[in-house]
């Protein structure tokens, strides 16, 4: 696909309309505000290859699970997001023809998102064989200031005509989801409804959404009191006008639509709350709403913007990055989390899989440490299915779903779901990051410890002991890189086990002295005894670690190296990704090809346990034979990069994590936004170009910024402190805006600052 | 299950109902004769737990194939046997009262399979509050003489009172299949019919299936007119009779079936077939028709039977071995394959698996060595979609499809599609074992040799190089223990592989000699070289066998011992299996215990190759830790123990082998009968305690039967030649029935035979 996204710092712009990328196009323009959001459709519909989506956060259906034979811990039914009622839709039809860019003759088609207020803007000038000519602007935008609305401006001015237009505002709830495999593909059935309000239900699941919806219409900046018909279907509100097109003129079409889902509200309510709020804003204008949202944006960017002068391609990678990531998330609802596809497409059936704790968490947790910490106690909420589910596999303690929506597994491939069980692991990683960053030890005694210790008690009940060799191993599993499955003692999971196993035991201590209620208070719940304790210490200090000293590598599963060895730039062209649609599964698996960054993920997690020199000759290793395949590859490889000074290659990857889905680098954003790995953008910078770290409870960087980068500038959260940071090729400054005096490191010095004030420390950054 | 099954040699019999096992039963007592056949339903139907099936070999359906994430290589279609035509169907109303025996009183049920002719017959007297009661006899056989016909006789007496009966035999279409993914669960439309004829067409393959019936009805013995109300609905044809009951006298409904499928004739053909089918009978009784078939059947079990003295439940149990495995494949249409649930069930979707080359070939070649010849002829037919389907995976040569109705891949569980290749070698194999039995060396020249290059081709090119080591070894497999997935070096497969390669280029050798122009064609055809041959022996050298000597054992793969080390019979009690419903998929992955004959299976493939302490020490190893999951185990167990002097051990698991079905064993025969194990349980006899063999060109025996056994007894078919043989505790007897004198070796000793001679010797059958 040529590259088709241009713009500026701080919009995303396509001029012209690809009808073979339309599907990216969506995903692109895509929006919502962590209550609901949709895909960049075109309100008056598209008769070509479109995926017309909005959905509803955690409004999901029981679709049919797919798998081959069934298999003990597989669901019996897969909790999908689903398609909900369109709210966008307008049909037009101007002098007796309907508007369809799949149909009618168009020109100067340009779309641009304004990522400071979230304003979607549309304009094209359409014509006919008679050369009528009109000019069309639309905007759109989803309030979150106003979680409830969105409202769409279309406005229509016939350029050399005198015309008749019909238009039909509508809300319309047959809508059908595309990924599912049950033979159901629409999910809601009618309630009731009256001219302005639709209620409806999903089937089996009973979620409730009111839409409500108000239309205005102006002749230029005059209000028209244009008399409707109601057209009523079923599960469909339509307000059908007919008005004539004055040269010159311009028509534009106000929707104003407020929904409500029953998630946290009573069936009941939601269609009085739906018309209430309506009601609380008919006589604000489109612009006035716009800029109550766009306040609140502004909020949001003077906390979460990065800044990058001398790079207009980064800086706009990054904002979009943090402007489609943080809607995903408000982090005001412990019940939701982050879908790899958000709000943008139906893949990945709005789950949450381990890419929240290792990818999402920091930064939610650096940014907005509430919302992180709301990331953690939803998976301290299921515990309990995740007890259950260890004990349907006849294992100990708790096994987190690979993906779920409610904490019961939805995932349904043995090779996954029952064996790439680092994701246990990576939600402790989350409790004990969360730990370091804001000394917030009540979250250990109160919820992190009951999590901790099931999770090393899995581990406990899921290692082989050889006898033998007096040591611990774990058998059958799939590692980050899901290119090997089932393989033995994968170094990742191995080394995160380890670590699981020796922080329960030392928790278990530290609770005993901080709050020793608590203590017996959870060793009664769950039958926790000093011995137990005791046992995870001696298998983490025996649990095998597989490091070849030839290569100076930590080998990534045994027999690794027995496979075919393949360097990713001498079998594969461009034409050739995903690799999966080019090699056989068999063939990528024998092969040492690996999906993403596996030892290289373990050694970013680690940062303070490994030297440099590991690092280093890792990297040298693993890299050429990665494929990048996940979207969680290259912000991790970029910050290691970074920290070996390979800063080419830092930013190199960098550009390929932060604009994976702005330029297609998978090919696959057409399905929708890769989400969870946008925070890896932020992590690329943060941790990678900045070197920020937190080892034995200081904070420190290590700043190495790309040569083009005449300044980065950002802001970070920690131990209750907000710093900000500005790095220039030859300056670190930092300056603590709010809590403590503490003492941070720079490089290898260490230095003290106090609140309001600014240090600055000469850096050679090419170094 | 309690055992329900009774009977004698030539009967199955079941005395009594039991609901909760009618799958069971109708599993039981299916019927075919190879052209079509279904499962042992219930003329009058039955509301209670059925499957009512009826297929006709090779009528399939494209169905959409079930999957977690596609991978190359899975099928985009897979292709199902589908359930076609109820032909048994007659529905009986009694007094106004429906019979169904979900429903109505009754006593005294028996159900009895008369092995001798096939007949099915079921007796049973119903009874009402009223106390009146009606005696039921039914009877239904699927002719082997007339391959299209199907006879029901339906008798109902009224043991004490003077009633009225409704009736009406029909043929119906509108029948479901159970085991499909798509949302289509019933596959044919009517072409036309009229009142004695349906003809129906499956939907996209296009299959045109005739029907057509003839009724009789008699009272006593004496015909009666009735004249019946046609019932004409869609895609059904029924003639709706009533007439009175009167006390002591027989109602006798004759329902006889006349069907022929487009499979090998045209769409316009199959309904003047099916009328003038059922015009030729018309004047022949239910009984005439029975007496046709039961002489082919004499005929047949002259060939095929084994005697058994001594032992009633062993004679049964190998008696239905062979009566239903010989329907299954009458060896006359090279279209045809073996599925492993033949007619008695849609699962494994019809298809062909490996089970044919190295389960099925045997018996068949040993009886009915034309047959063989058309099950190797299948494979050829196939050789270029094999050779397609090894490009889709950038492999070169042929690589065979795991399942299969028509050539192409229906199987999609990577870990199998792609992973379980030695079904590869099966093939070349099958082939081998066919030359060696029967001399036909033309057969390698004009097909199998094609066959065998390309298949040693694909394995020269799978198998991976180690240049440190200088051997070759093969990554990413899974052997016929299918409980241990994506191995390295899994032992079966590498020594399949290792002979393949070696017989390949001896092949190529011999063919150059043998047949000049032949051998330069097929070199032409596939751009084989000698230096390609020579490459295939190098590689057979240098391949890697792992054998581990301190535990004296051929290791199964790369790991193995590292396993947690469980004996079945320690960790699984009877209500645990099958144990894949009491252990998850990766704890028995990452455990010793094996589904099937793996490592036993190489040693009784190559039984001449290997020493017996080999066989006893793997025997030793691998027995307590197999499942038995899979019928094909326990049979080939069974020949090695016999072959190692285990006798009671060998005497037990040939019970397991013969006895699966009539006692249940894998609690899962209400599916359908294992059909393809069926001739593993031939193999236990004739291979196992008879010891037949043929090594270097040698036909032997060893023979030890068990001790309960008075007297054993078969015919084989070798090199052209019959033998009887029968053998006793202390005696081994030979007769040449037809074919030239031959030496053949008897334990240790040889002896020359000539047609008509019987052989004698002495032997001591406890050693």
């Amino acid at each position: 696909m040529k590259k088709i996204i241009e713009g500026d710092e701080w919009n995303i712009a396509q001029k012209g309309f690809y009808p073979e990328s339309s599907l990216f196009t969506e995903s692109i323009f895509s929006l919502s505000n962590g209550y609901m959001g949709g895909r960049g459709n075109f309100e008056e519909g598209y008769s070509g290859k479109t995926l017309r989506s909005f959905f509803h956060a955690g409004v999901y259906y029981p679709d049919k699970p797919q798998y081959g034979w069934y298999k003990i811990g597989y669901p019996k039914i897969n909790n999908k997001i689903i398609n909900s009622t369109d709210v966008i839709g307008i049909k037009i039809s101007i002098n007796g023809r309907i508007l369809d860019l799949a149909c009618t003759s168009f020109k100067d088609f340009k779309i641009t998102l304004n990522m400071k207020n979230g304003l979607l803007e549309r304009s094209f000038v359409i014509f006919d064989e008679f050369k009528r000519e009109t000019a069309v602007n639309v905007k759109r935008f989803i309030s979150i200031h106003n979680k409830n609305l969105l409202a769409v401006s279309f406005s229509l001015t016939p350029l050399n005509y005198e015309g008749h237009i019909d238009f039909e505002p509508y809300m319309n709830s047959i809508v059908e989801s595309e990924d599912v495999q049950g033979k159901e593909k629409i999910f809601w059935e009618e309630v009731n409804k009256d001219n302005g309000t639709l209620v409806v239900r999903t089937k089996k699941t009973d979620f409730y959404l009111a839409t409500s919806m108000n239309v205005k219409i102006y002749e230029d900046e005059t209000l028209k009191g244009i008399p409707f018909i109601p057209v009523v279907k079923d599960c469909y509100v339509g307000h059908r006008f007919a008005t004539d097109l004055k040269e010159g003129k311009t028509l534009r079409i106000e929707k104003y639509v407020s929904c409500y889902n029953s998630r946290n509200l009573s069936r009941s309510e939601v269609a009085v709350k739906s018309k209430e709020n309506l009601k609380s804003i008919v006589d604000c204008s489109f612009n006035d709403l716009l800029s109550f949202s766009e306040k609140l944006w502004k909020k949001k960017w003077d906390k979460i913007d990065i800044e990058i002068d001398g790079d207009v391609s980064a800086q706009q990678a990054i904002r979009y990055n943090l402007f489609m990531l943080n809607p995903t998330f408000t982090g005001e609802d412990k019940k939701l989390n982050i879908s790899p596809k958000g709000f943008s497409g139906e893949k990945y059936s709005g789950s949450t899989y381990w890419d929240t704790e290792i990818f999402c968490a920091p930064y939610f947790l650096y940014t907005q440490p509430k919302a992180a910490r709301n990331l953690l106690l939803y998976r301290y909420n299921h515990l309990k299915k995740a007890i259950e589910n260890a004990k349907l596999l006849r294992l100990k303690g708790a096994l987190y779903p690979m993906m779920t929506l409610d904490g019961s597994e939805g995932h349904a491939e043995w090779e996954i779901t029952l064996m790439e069980i680092h994701r246990n692991s990576a939600i402790v990683y989350a409790i004990y990051n969360y730990i370091r960053s804001t000394d917030d030890y009540d979250y250990i005694a109160n919820y992190g410890f009951e999590v901790i210790g099931n999770i090393a008690r899995f581990w406990a009940d899921r290692v082989t002991y050889k006898k033998d060799k007096d040591i611990y191993i774990i058998l059958g599993v799939t590692g980050p890189d899901e290119f090997h499955n089932n393989v033995n003692n994968n170094w990742y999971t191995n080394f995160m086990t380890k670590w699981v196993l020796n922080y329960a035991y030392e928790q278990a201590g530290w609770l005993k002295n901080y709050n020793v209620k608590k203590y017996k208070e959870i060793c009664k719940k769950y039958d926790f005894t000093e011995e137990e304790f005791n046992n995870w210490r001696i298998i983490s200090e025996k649990l095998y670690i597989n490091k070849n000293k030839k290569l100076s590598i930590y080998v990534q599963f045994d027999g690794y190296l027995e496979t075919e060895d393949i360097f990713m730039n001498k079998e594969f062209t461009k034409n050739m990704f995903p690799i999966v649609q080019s090699w056989s599964w068999d063939r990528i698996n024998r092969s040492s090809i690996i999906k993403q960054a596996d030892v290289i993920l373990g050694l970013y997690l680690f940062n303070g346990v490994f030297t440099f020199k590991e690092k280093k000759d890792n990297f040298d290793f693993y890299e050429p034979r990665t494929a990048h395949d996940s979207s969680l590859s290259a912000c991790i490889y970029s910050i290691i990069a970074s920290e070996i000074g390979y800063l080419d290659k830092a930013y190199n990857l960098y550009k390929r994590a932060s604009r994976l889905d702005l330029n297609d680098y998978n090919n696959d954003t057409a399905d929708g936004l890769h989400i969870t790995s946008m925070s890896g953008s932020w992590m690329s910078i943060v941790m990678g170009f900045a070197g920020f770290r937190i080892n034995n409870g200081i904070i420190s960087f290590k700043p190495n910024i790309p040569k083009v980068w005449k300044r980065l500038s950002f802001k970070i959260n920690v131990k209750e402190r907000y710093f900000l940071i500005v790095i220039t090729q030859n300056k670190f400054c930092i300056e603590l805006e709010s809590g403590d005096e503490i003492l941070i490191g720079v490089n290898k010095k260490r230095y003290k600052i106090s609140k309001g004030k600014f240090l600055e420390v000469n850096i050679n950054s090419n170094n």
